[in-house]
């Protein structure tokens, strides 16, 4: 259903050629970074400003059209597809640095800015901004799918790195939720409400974040092991016996070669641990010792420390770079990623139990993961029209969820809902997806907030 | 309004003695620790599991009869007080700890237990439940008003700490929300939504919690300080500077004099700050050692190290038993007990223009604070129907609550909303009322859920 005349005219009208139903615009919004069809909306804002969200919204909501945000589109699930038409909201000329309090250890920013450009903007503060999905995804974006990544374990999820929002609901109303406290305890959490909500419930145009500030010493490490199942044994062991890890990360052997192959590393090809510490340097040097120790009870070996930032900035920029690496390792293909999280003390088993399973399906699933949450992925390589191959990696992926689901883990640990994992909402919510409906009806009576997202039919 | 007999015949049946009308037992469910006005329920209940409570609200959904949570009764903003009649849900015969899965660091527990039971279930695994907000409160209420305490700087408030929860909804539909995952991208945050709620939403009847490893080392110490100004701003450094406090409290020169009178302390009547580390010997002593320097930058001076366990207990059941120890400063006395929270920055103009306002006033509010986030409190004394002082001691309180808005701070840190503070709910949220209000009408359409709290009329 196209956008109605009345609607598109007074959009053109208010945002000028910020409001676009060229075919090439159109296409820009239509793209995904994993197997899911991607259809071009109808038409594409570039607001400026909350008010002009506002003024979009009102409109869209008297007419009945379907919103859309949009940040950097690297989103894994599909959140951002214009499945049902409708108005895409391209939020990424909102970026800015409203404010920053290195006092209380806060910026203010609006939604299309990027993590990366957030901490170039921090630098001088010596504080900086820790959630860190891999992509230089927009704040907004990570709001609202509730992102995390490599540094989680420490610092914590988009959940509780936000403290304060400014949404616009879908009548254009305009609210603020939390404070810049440290804590509240008054009234209903909005923020944590609209944190992870992917765009169902408003459109978050301004986000106050919490900052933590840049560790005296950090130290980065990778280290190899014999088997799939020493590595994340010696996870479980790691967290379980409390060292602080900044980051650990896991890579199986598939992914160490894509790595090689794509990043120019020179790993054996064989899982491996990627590790950091943060802290004073006696403390530093007192949990690397500690986890040095219990990785050698598992047969790790070869230690290979990143001793200056550039060698860390490297191997960092090798584990985000997991994605396209792993794709590269099949030219052509396509992915069906996983993303399963499950208590601490079954991942070694639901890691080994993936990995069989996409072994016996006859696939090429590399795996990495932020396993210090219990998080992991495999990113399930398939070839664009092969439908026995793709049904296939939908098995292996249903089978990972189910499993995770019957130890009281989730369907998703990061990527959030969109359109892939809707089918297993049920399975994780049960009667709870009573009162999710209810409040989506209760804010969004119309159903036009990012329709056929998130809450199954 | 009375409860509807054919109500009250079926609870009857369906709960045998464990449901009462007698004057006694509703008497005893009409206590308040602060000012309120504390109303007698009109019939009391005593649920021994979930298919209880959920047949009770099923019952009272169908009649329309008010149901309030009831744990302690420890809450200081009248929270389950029956001020509109009804029944009050007394769940304290619910205190079983379900499961404990050390390898997780997680607790399952029923919403009765307290969290001084918890510890001592865990004493042996060397795991601990971190929020502690003094009383020896209920886990389910702790979770229902969203607690916090002395520990929240390091371990989190009950937000942190409650991973999933049973809930029973207002018409008797029981509902999981959460995971046993360290994180979850899985639809909206129902757990974040329930802690805080205060009952007005549903029924808390299983929480699983998140635990801590106890520290291998601990080291408490109490530090006076020459003013209050030096004591405070001795905490937005120390915060700002990262140290990771265990517990930095403040305590002003009266309660000081309150501890020396009713606790038996001997501090001299003058500003202090409780401060407590928590790591390996090395580390807690670099912090110790790093706090000194700047506690000395301030003034501070006398630590004195509380090195026993036994010796640490005494000094924080003094600190916990604050509220008690100031009501003795005036014998018969009861208090309007504040709660702001403001970003760090602010605190210490903040804690001085209460003090000021206070001694204007010419009123006694003895002031504590868990100031590592930002949080104190002052505890003002009034005279049960002494109308001018009580009206002094509001105005007071909306002072501090308008200058911690102003900052960007919040009207309850901590204690929650009640009835005390819903009259500043407005000021706080303005718009967001709105969709709080509608989150409320979508989850408990009659309006049964604990009527009267938190949200405003």
């Amino acid at each position: 259903m196209p956008i109605p005349a009345a609607a598109s005219d007074a959009l053109a009208r208010l945002l000028g050629s910020r409001f676009s139903q060229a075919q090439a615009d159109r296409d820009l919004h239509a793209q995904s970074e994993t197997a899911h069809a991607a259809p071009p909306p109808d038409a594409v804002a570039w607001p400026l400003s909350t008010d002009e969200v506002s003024a979009i919204l009102a409109l869209c909501h008297e007419h009945r059209v379907p919103v859309i945000g949009w940040g950097t589109g690297t989103s894994l699930e599909g959140h951002a597809l214009a499945t049902q038409g409708g108005l895409v909201l391209d939020l990424m000329r909102m970026d800015r640095v409203l404010d920053i309090r290195p006092g209380d250890l806060q910026a203010d920013v609006q939604p299309g800015l990027t993590r990366e450009a957030l901490n170039q903007d921090l630098r001088a503060t010596g504080l900086f901004f820790s959630v860190d999905p891999g992509a230089n995804a927009s704040l907004g974006g990570m709001a609202a799918t509730r992102a995390s990544g490599t540094t989680a374990v420490r610092y914590g999820t988009m959940r509780d790195n936000v403290l304060a929002l400014q949404v616009v609901l879908a009548d254009g109303r305009v609210i603020r939720t939390g404070t810049r406290a440290a804590k509240s305890s008054a009234g209903y959490d909005l923020t944590g409400l609209f944190v992870g909500s992917e765009g169902t419930l408003g459109i978050i145009t301004e986000l106050t974040l919490r900052l933590h500030g840049q560790p005296e010493e950090v130290a980065a490490a990778v280290c190899a092991f014999p088997t799939l199942d020493a590595a994340v044994e010696c996870v479980t062991m790691t967290i379980q016996s409390g060292i602080p890890m900044a980051r650990i990360e896991f890579v199986d052997a598939d992914a160490a070669r894509a790595f090689n192959a794509f990043s120019g590393a020179a790993l054996h090809e064989q899982p491996h641990l990627m590790v950091e510490f943060h802290g004073s340097p006696a403390s530093v040097a007192e949990d690397a010792r500690r986890f040095g120790e219990l990785a050698a009870e598992c047969g790790g070996q070869g230690f290979d420390w990143a001793t200056t930032p550039e060698q860390r900035a490297q191997l960092w920029r090798m584990r985000h770079g997991a994605y396209r690496a792993c794709l590269a390792l099949r030219p052509g293909a396509t992915a069906v990623v996983t993303d399963v999280c499950v208590p601490m003390s079954h991942l070694p088993e639901a890691v080994a139990a993936a990995a069989a399973d996409i072994r016996a399906e006859g696939l090429l699933g590399p795996m990495v993961g932020h396993v210090g949450d219990g998080n992991f992925h495999s990113q399930i390589l398939v070839m664009p029209g092969d439908a026995a191959e793709l049904g296939a990696a939908k098995r292996v992926a249903l089978r990972m969820a189910e499993r995770a689901l019957a130890v009281g883990g989730t369907i998703s640990g990061e990527h959030g809902i969109g359109i892939g994992k809707r089918p297993l909402m049920a399975a994780q919510h049960g009667e709870a997806l009573g009162p999710m409906r209810a409040i989506k009806q209760a804010l969004d009576p119309h159903g036009i907030m990012n329709p056929g997202k998130l809450i199954p039919d």
